[in-house]
C-alpha cells in the first residue's frame, strides 16, 4: 500500500490542466490540495470539490507535490520556489525541458533565469524511465515532442537511419493544443472546413527540443524537417514521418524493431503491419499508437498518434509522478 | 442604364462586413471608396484594390452612401454624422430599428442619442418595401428578426393565428453570427461536438425588436417564447416555429396561403409539402426557405431558413439599398 | 459480494451495441460470453478477448442474459427464444415497448409476433424502477423518448401542465443515432455544416411511445408536437420542450419540484437557475441534464440533454440490468 | 462572338458531377442538354430546368461535347460511344489519362478496352495547354495528381530537383474526395474528430499517373513516396511536398522561380514569402494556391491547395473545354 501525496496544480483551467485535475482526481495516491488559475479563480473545479484559487492563495507548505501547466517563462518561476520550498515539480512548459541556457535563449528568445534547473530529466518514460525514476523535478514533454520522439525512437536507439540524411515530420493537432485563451487562429469560422499550415520549416520553438532528443539517441542523423498544421478537430495529434533507412536496414525490418521495442511499453501500441494509426485510437486516452509503411526497402513512413492533452500532456506528467513516487506507473492512467 | 453611387463600409471586416464588401464589389451600380476597419487598418480587402481605413480616415465627403456594420451604440453616432453631411445610410445594426427611445433603453440599456432617427424604415422588404423605396436611411434587420418574421409573415398578415397564443420560436444560429471577435463561446473547442441554449425565454435582446414587428402585423397574437442555440457551423440560421391556427383556419391551409404570399419574392422560396427546410438550402445565398408542417388541423411548425451573413445581414443591407435607389432588387444578389 | 452473470449482446457492432460492450467489458459482475454481429463475424471485439460470432454460433444455453441492441422486428424474435431458454433479456428495439399489439401495428406497420411479450416493464428506471427491479424481460427506451419524458416527469407527476395543452418537443440528435450502417442522410459530406429536421409534426415512431408514458403520468395533456432534427455531432441529444403550466402552478415553481424530483436520481442532474443544459454536460457520460427557463408565469421552457448511445441507450441498459439483479443501479455507469 | 455549343454530362449527380453542371449552366456557350444519373433518374438537376435521366435516355446525336464523370472503367465505354459519334470528350475518370495500356492494367487491375484513346492529351492546362488546345478527348487530371503536379512544376520544368532524391507528397483530402456513395469510411460518425492516412507508401493508384507526369518533366528525380489522408472537411486538398534541391540550386531562389513560372496564370496563385496555403484560399474557386517554405539551402516545403471538386475536377475539365473549343480560358470559372 502506498501513502497519499498532498498536490497542487498550476494552470489548472487551461486545457492539459483540465485533463490533468480530472486524471489526478481519481488517482488513489493523491490528493488534490489546489488548483490555481487566476482566471477563474473562485469558480468551482470540475471532478473535485475544490474552488479554483489565485497563484498567492496557493500556500506551498500544503503540498508534496506540484504540477506546473504554465506559459514558458512563468513556469520556471513557480518551479523554482516550490524547489525551495522542498517540493516536488512536475513541469509540463518547456521551461526546463532544453539541457542549456543557450539553447533556451535560442528558442525563447529571452535569458533562462534558473540555469541550474535545465538538469532535470527530460520526462519522456519510453525513452528516460531510468533517470525520471525517484527525482524531484522532471520536464515532461509536451505533443509534438512525445509523439514525434515516440514515432523514432527505435530507430534512434538502433542507429538504423541513415546517417545526414533528413528526417521529415509532417505534424497535424486538434485545437486545443493551441490553449484555451481565445485568439482569431481558435475561433470557430476560422477553424471550420479549413487545414492550415503554421511555423512551417523549422521556425517552431520544438524544433530545437525535438532535435536535442534526436541527437542524444542518433547524433548522425540529419536536419529535422518540421511543420505543424491546425487540424479542425478539438483534440489529437499525428505526427507523419518520412525516413530512409541507413545501410545494413531495410524498411521491411521496421515492423519488428518497433514491436520488439515497445513490447513491454503499457501504453504505447505498434498496429500490425497494414494497419493505419488515425486519432480515433488514442482520443481521451493516456497511450500513444504508431503504424508503420515500408514505402521501398530505403524508406519508411511512420504514422505516431497521441491526445495532444493527455500522453501529449498531462497523462504523461502523472506517468511521470507515477515514477517519481514509484506508483505503478500507469496508475490512473488506464 | 442607372448611374453609380459612390460606397462607404464601416465595420468592414467583420463577418458581416466581409460579405457585404463581397456583395458590393459586384454591384454594377456601386464603386467602393472606402472600407473602415480600425482593427484590421492598412491591411487589403479581399474582392478589392482597398486597404482598410480607420474611422478617422475615411470622409463622408467621398461618398454618397455608407453601410454601418457596426456595434449598436457605435453605429448612431456615424449614422448621424452621415445624414448630417447628407449621405444616405443602411443601418445593419440594431440602433434605428426599435421605433421608440423608451424600447431602445429597455432592451439596450442606454439612453438612445437621437430618437428622431427611430423613424428610419425597417429594412426587410418582403414585409416593408413601399417604405424602403426612395428612403435615405433604411434600418436593416438581422438574422433572427428576419428568419423568424419571414417564417410568420403570411399568418400575421391575414390574421391567421389565435388570438393571446404563443409563438414559440426554437432557434438556431451559426457561429459567425456571435462575431469575429474572439471570445471564449466561439473558440473551436468549445463549440466542436456541442450544442448550446443562450439567452433563452425572453432574455435575448431582439425579442423586443421581433415583437414589435409582429404586433405591427398582428397585435392579437401571444407571448413571444424565443430560446436561440449555438450550432457547430459556420454560418445559417434556422427559426423553428410552432404556432396555432384561429377560427376559421386549419394548418393545411398554410402551405397555399404561404405560396400565394411569397409568389412574388425572388429570395423566398417557400418549398413543397413534406419538403423540409435546412441550412443547406441558404447557405451562402442570398434568400430564405421556408417549409411548413401541419402537425394536427390546429397546430402549424414552421421551418425558415437563412444565411444569417446574407440575408441575415448583408444581402438584405444591399437589397434594402437596391430599393432605395431605383436599382433592381435583385441586383448583385442572384 | 455478488455473483458473476453470463451475458450476451446481440447487435454488438451497431453504436450502440459498441458503447454496450464497453461498458459491460469493465462491470465487476458481467462476464461476457459472446458478442453477435453477422456484418463484423470473425473479427475482435474492442474492450474484449471476444472476436463477433454470428447469430448462429451463439448459443443461448451458455448465456443468463442477453442484450438486444437490434433493429425493431428483428429484436422480438431473439428475445422470444431467449425467454423459452429461460434467459433473461434486456431489449434496446422498440419491440417490446408499446403495450399493445394495435400500437405497434400502428407505429411500425406490421403485425407483432408475439403480443404476449407486450407486458415486459418500460426500462425507464426514474420513472419505473419498482417495475423492473427483479423482472426477466425489461424493454429499454431509445434516445428521444428518454429524453423527453426525463424532461417532463415531474410536471407530469405531479399534474402541474395545463390540461388539453400541446406539449412542444423541438429535438435534436448527432449522427450515431440514425445507426452505424451507412446512408446518403449520414455521409459526411451531406451532414457538415447542415442541420435538418426530419419526420415532423407527429410522423415519427417514437411519438406513439412517449405519448404512452406521457398519458401513463397525466392522461389530460394534450398533443404532443415533436420535431427531431439532425446535428452535425457524432453525439448527444437535446430535447428543447415548451409547456404551459396549470392552474395554481407557475413556471417559477418548477426549478424546486425538479430538484426535489431528481435529488436521489445519481444520473439525473438538475442545473441551477439560469444555467443551460448543453451536449458538452453529458456526452460520453450514463447521465441526463436538465435546466429550466421560466418564460413567463405560465410558459416554461425545459431543456433535457443525454448521450443518446448512453443514457438513451446502452447506460440506460445497463442501470437496468443492474436493476433487474439486484447490483448497486450504477455499477459500471459513473 | 461564339457559337454555343451543345453539352451533356455524365455522372452528373456525382458530386463532382453536381459542381460540374453548376459551372456548365452559367457557361454563357453552354446549351446544357443533359444530365445522366442512373440513381437520381427523374428528379430535378440543380441550376438547371432538367431532370436526370439514365444513360440509354440520353442521345449523343443532340449533343457536340460530352463531360465523363465516371467511374474508372465505365467511362472508357461511353467515351469511345461519344468518339464513334463524333462527340467531343472531357473525360474526369482515369481510364485516358496512363499513357499505355500495361500501366493502366498495372495500377487499375483490368485490361484496357480502348488502347488507342490512350492518346488524349492529359487535361492539365498549365503544364499542357498546347496540347490540349484544338483537341476532341482531354483527359482530365483529378484532385490528387492536380494539385501535386502544379506544386511541382517549376522545379520539375527547369530541372531544379537533386537526381534520383525522392519527392515526399504527405496528402490531405476533404470527405468528397472519396464520392456521394454511403461507405463506412464516409459515415459522419467515423470521420467527425477523426483524422486517417489511407493507401500509403505507393498503393494508391494515383502514383502511377503522377510519377508518369513527373517524369515526363523530369525523369531524373527519385521515387514518389505518396500518402493521402482524410480531412474531416467536405472539401478542399492539400499537397504537403517535400524535395531536395539540386547543385546549383537553393530552396530561397524558389519563389522567384514559381511566380515567373505562374505569372501569366489566372487559376494558380503564388502565395508571398512567410503567407501559408490553407484551404480557405482555394475552397468553392477553381484556382490553386501554392506557398513556398525554403527550410534549409538545400530543402524546400511545398503546400500547394485545391477544391478538390474544382480544380481538382469540374473546373479543371471546364477549363480544358475552353481550351479545345477557343473559349476565353476562364470562361465561367472566375
Amino acid at each position: 500500500m502506498h501513502q497519499t501525496l498532498r498536490v497542487g496544480v498550476y494552470g489548472a483551467s487551461g486545457y492539459a490542466g483540465l485533463d490533468l485535475v480530472e486524471i489526478l482526481a481519481r488517482h488513489p495516491y493523491v490528493e488534490l490540495v489546489f488548483a490555481v488559475s487566476n482566471t477563474y479563480a473562485g469558480q468551482p473545479v470540475e471532478h473535485t470539490a475544490l474552488t479554483y484559487v489565485k497563484t498567492d492563495e496557493a500556500s506551498l507548505a500544503d503540498v508534496d507535490v506540484v504540477f506546473l501547466a504554465l506559459p514558458h517563462g512563468v513556469s520556471a518561476e513557480v518551479a523554482r520556489r516550490a524547489v525551495d520550498a522542498g517540493v516536488a515539480v512536475i513541469d509540463l512548459s518547456a521551461d526546463l525541458r532544453l539541457d542549456s541556457a543557450e539553447a533556451y535563449q535560442q528558442w525563447y528568445g529571452h535569458v533562462h533565469p534558473y540555469p541550474d534547473m535545465l538538469d532535470a530529466p527530460y520526462g519522456l518514460p519510453e525513452i528516460h524511465r531510468a533517470q525520471i525514476a525517484g527525482q524531484r523535478v522532471v520536464a515532461a514533454p509536451g505533443c509534438y515532442p512525445t509523439t514525434t520522439l515516440l514515432g523514432l525512437y527505435p530507430l534512434l536507439k538502433h542507429g538504423w537511419l541513415k546517417p545526414g540524411r533528413p528526417i521529415i515530420v509532417d505534424a497535424k493537432s486538434g485545437v486545443s493544443g493551441a490553449g484555451r485563451e481565445p485568439k482569431p487562429n481558435t475561433h470557430f469560422v476560422e477553424v471550420f472546413g479549413n487545414f492550415s499550415p503554421y511555423n512551417p520549416g523549422r521556425s517552431h520553438r520544438h524544433v530545437g527540443e525535438i532535435e536535442q532528443e534526436i541527437h542524444k539517441l542518433d547524433d548522425s542523423v540529419g536536419t529535422l524537417i518540421f511543420t505543424p498544421h491546425l487540424l479542425p478537430v478539438d483534440r489529437g495529434l499525428m505526427a507523419s514521418i518520412y525516413v530512409e533507412m541507413g545501410d545494413g536496414h531495410t524498411s521491411d525490418q521496421a515492423q519488428e524493431l518497433y514491436e520488439e521495442t515497445y513490447s513491454q511499453e503499457p501504453l504505447v501500441k505498434v498496429l500490425p503491419p497494414k494497419a493505419q494509426a488515425t486519432l480515433r485510437h488514442v482520443v481521451r486516452t493516456n497511450g500513444a499508437a504508431i503504424s508503420l509503411t515500408p514505402v521501398t526497402p530505403e524508406y519508411l513512413h511512420v504514422t505516431s498518434v497521441t491526445d495532444n492533452l493527455r500522453k501529449g500532456a498531462s497523462g504523461q506528467a502523472v506517468q511521470c509522478f507515477n515514477l517519481m513516487f514509484g506508483f505503478p506507473e500507469t496508475t490512473a492512467l488506464l
